[in-house]
């Protein structure tokens, strides 16, 4: 399989985007705090990568079902603790 | 054009994950408060953003061009905030 240098940056691409968040999910578990997140970005967020995970399925691409599977769990866990810490004052 | 049926939740899909970052523009710039916002994430972010806005280009697809142009507007403006006020407290 050769790889074009092109797709080597689509690769790296698809690697910073889908591990962005996890700064944000250490962040977000160590402080407890979420005031500043907005809740109905990560709402909107999560439903947009089920779409592409589903999308991704069904159009049998592995790259789409990888990136966007990390990305979810990732995304969903920072909506989670959005949720859970919401009524906690700033720690 | 015949547009199918999974292409539309393609479509839908790319239009919930480019403006969920709307949500977290409007707030930041309400609230002027970033502190549980990370800056790393949306650093990565952009940067993947603009590979992959680059790899869209490259590839000549309207489509990577359009979301992630809009997504990269929409990114860099938190990341702006961000860095303009990180120091100040909670508004």
């Amino acid at each position: 399989m050769n790889i074009t240098p092109i797709e080597i940056i689509g690769l790296i691409a698809g690697f910073c985007t889908t591990f962005s968040f996890l700064p944000q999910v250490v962040r977000t578990w160590r402080t407890k705090s979420v005031d500043d997140i907005s809740l109905r970005m990560y709402l909107l967020l999560c439903f947009g990568i089920l779409l592409w995970l589903y999308y991704g399925i069904s159009m049998q691409s592995v790259a789409l079902v990888l990136t966007n599977g990390v990305s979810l769990i990732l995304t969903s866990s920072i909506l989670v603790m959005k949720v859970l810490y919401r009524n906690r004052g700033r720690q």
